[in-house]
């Protein structure tokens, strides 16, 4: 069998519940949505299974086909890798924040005002410190985020945050397991804490901003830890090339993780800003060299959060704009598009209920659905679909898959 | 509660995609088919599982209860099983092809012009050798098919095939891993190969054959290397007697690995020319003095190999009166029909597409679906079931299975 190439659209959150009697995605006008719909086969994902609210990190992983439970160490790695961090297999890696405490480390602003500077200069000044022997790797991102390694022997991703993810005094650190590894790993994250604090409340942009009665990036604040370990690329798993499209950092270092492309493209900002038609020229000029394009947007998740019907309806109506670019160039390409979760915007935050999901292409076997959205893919060909089934499903159509005996 | 009979019918490679709109099962005429669907209850079947291509062997063990991640060991013991070769717990056997070849041995027929003698006098050549401590059992079937079976300590299925699958020249088989049974067995069965090339072409059939122009049968290409172990059968796990009328050797070599008794069906050819009425009546007849009949149809996938969209109607239409036979006479009896994988005529393979499967028996909870095709079973109320849960159904409504739990 021939092959062809394969696209995966994950707009992030979009499932919804009904608001006044229609989902957003009921709202719409999407009339590429609802011929890629009506053309393809639906159906509805869980993406991990059903009464399960999935995170975005365990979700994505699914999506590219590895199993959360085999694969998932803590979403600090996911995110390091998203912001350029080179990691080494057994680094344990956190997602950070610089934020504003006081003199007894009350956090006055978790995000330090959303330092417009970055906080570029301030990481010089805490990456490459070595602490019992672990060496510390810092990189800020854009604002007020960064990641943060620690590199050495004998570490655990067992052990609390630091970040009191609200009001509150920044945390100590504790093991969260038995181990020496876990003991060492929270005590070596609290000695760089308050060697962070030292360092950054005298570094002179801080002097700056409290000058100019700006909020002081005076601590960074640490969370999500977790172990990197090298795992078999998609490459080496099903002998495809693949690349990623996307803004967020956690997306992009997903997508690292499993061995794709990262295809930076200006505009594409993880936000309801972004630049969807950038986007769409990135993934097809990807496609035009990869097996394999995913392509995440982010902005229905964010509206989502927001509990903004009318964002996200708009956010959808975008994104359709995108897919009918993507299948009118893409034409002998499989397309499927789903979400990771859903995220309802009358509960502002990610929800169980299944998400729809469509696939288009030449093999694949139509249903009669017409309309993309949660009640329509219900009565879908695919039924009820489990996030790891995704990526098999759209290999098989891309000829990518061998026979299972003989 | 009282127990009935059941049947199984297994239409190769039934499923398939639509051409000109519609496919073959959406073409035919098939009032009974349509009538057991109507009133019983109808879903789609992923034999291994979504979008995974199932081989004929693996789908076959997942249909008749026996999951292949445990029980597969390769094709060769079913071929053996099915042309009748009593095997042994630790046998290697392989499927065969009495093949010309060249004095370089180049393939110049794969299948020695289909010999229509059959294989039986020169398989007498060659059976009951000794290598190297090892036994060779060799069973010649109908025309150039045969079954090689090694039988000896230390032997493994780890091997590749001698048979180049197409032009080229007769493979030497190496060892598929590291380990010393694997090294033997290649090493014997490279042996067995070149006593058997000196005693083929020697024997007096060959050369009356080579007087007539015709292609001498002088080697035997070996391919499908698995390790017979004895499983529990049918009768064992579930307490039934079962029966089975195919005609392809493969499908009976399953039957008869699961402890099914083999009945001999005069007609029956495993072709698109099989007599499905004799099938029928010796269907019947087995379902009078077993609990549970598994009757297998060919045909469809055959036509489906050959792109014929025509003959695949037709045989469908033939399956129709087929069935409508069994559902007159077998009215108390519990029915399943379905496939063991989609073999769409316009790919000329199998798929990954889910095949219809349809329910109908006096404890069938009917559902609303009048037809029996891909799509109007797509919304039935068996929804999307796997291979493994298909005998398990069966005994459910036969009054064979007990409470899990109390």
């Amino acid at each position: 069998m021939e092959t062809t190439k394969g696209v995966l659209i994950v707009c992030d959150g979009l499932g919804d519940l009904p608001v006044g009697g229609k989902t957003p995605l009921q709202r719409a006008r999407k009339p590429n949505l609802d011929r890629l719909a009506e053309e393809g086969a639906c159906g509805l994902l869980h993406a991990i299974g059903v009464g399960i609210t999935p995170g975005s990190d365990t979700s994505h992983l699914a999506l590219l086909g590895y199993d959360p439970e085999t694969y998932y160490r803590g979403r600090g790695p996911f995110e390091a890798l998203g912001m350029g961090v080179r990691l080494e297999h057994g680094d344990i890696a956190f997602r950070c924040n610089f934020a504003t405490v006081d003199e007894r480390w009350n956090v006055v602003d978790r995000r330090a005002g959303r330092i417009k500077e970055g906080g570029g200069e301030l990481g010089k000044a805490l990456d490459g410190m070595e602490i019992d022997g672990v060496k510390v790797v810092f990189v800020p991102s854009v604002e007020h985020r960064a990641a943060l390694v620690l590199r050495g022997e004998g570490l655990s991703p067992k052990v609390s945050d630091t970040d009191p993810h609200g009001p509150g005094k920044v945390q100590e650190s504790k093991p969260l397991d038995a181990s020496p590894e876990a003991r060492r790993t929270a005590d070596v994250l609290n000695k760089f804490t308050r060697m962070a604090y030292e360092r950054l409340r005298a570094h002179p942009l801080n002097v700056k901003r409290a000058k100019n009665n700006l909020p002081q990036a005076n601590i960074v604040l640490a969370r999500g830890a977790g172990m990197f370990e090298r795992v078999p690329s998609l490459k080496e798993r099903f002998g495809i090339t693949s690349a990623c499209v996307a803004g967020g950092a956690l997306y992009k270092g997903v997508a690292s993780y499993v061995g794709m492309e990262l295809i930076d493209v200006p505009g594409a900002t993880g936000r309801t800003d972004s630049n969807l038609r950038a986007k769409a020229v990135a993934a097809l000029a990807a496609l035009s060299t990869h097996d394999f394009v995913f392509l995440h947007v982010k902005g229905t998740d964010s509206a989502s959060h927001d509990g903004d019907l009318k964002e996200k309806v708009a956010m959808i109506e975008r994104i359709d704009k995108m897919v009918g670019m993507l299948m009118r160039e893409a034409r002998d390409a499989h397309i499927a598009i789903t979400s990771d979760h859903s995220t309802p915007v009358s509960l502002r935050d990610h929800s169980w209920h299944p998400t729809p999901i469509a696939l288009w292409g030449p093999r694949v076997r139509r249903d009669g659905v017409k309309r993309f959205d949660e009640l329509a893919c219900g009565q879908g060909a695919l039924g009820h679909l489990r996030g790891l089934e995704v990526l098999p499903l759209l290999l098989a159509h891309m000829g990518r898959t061998k026979m299972y005996g003989s």
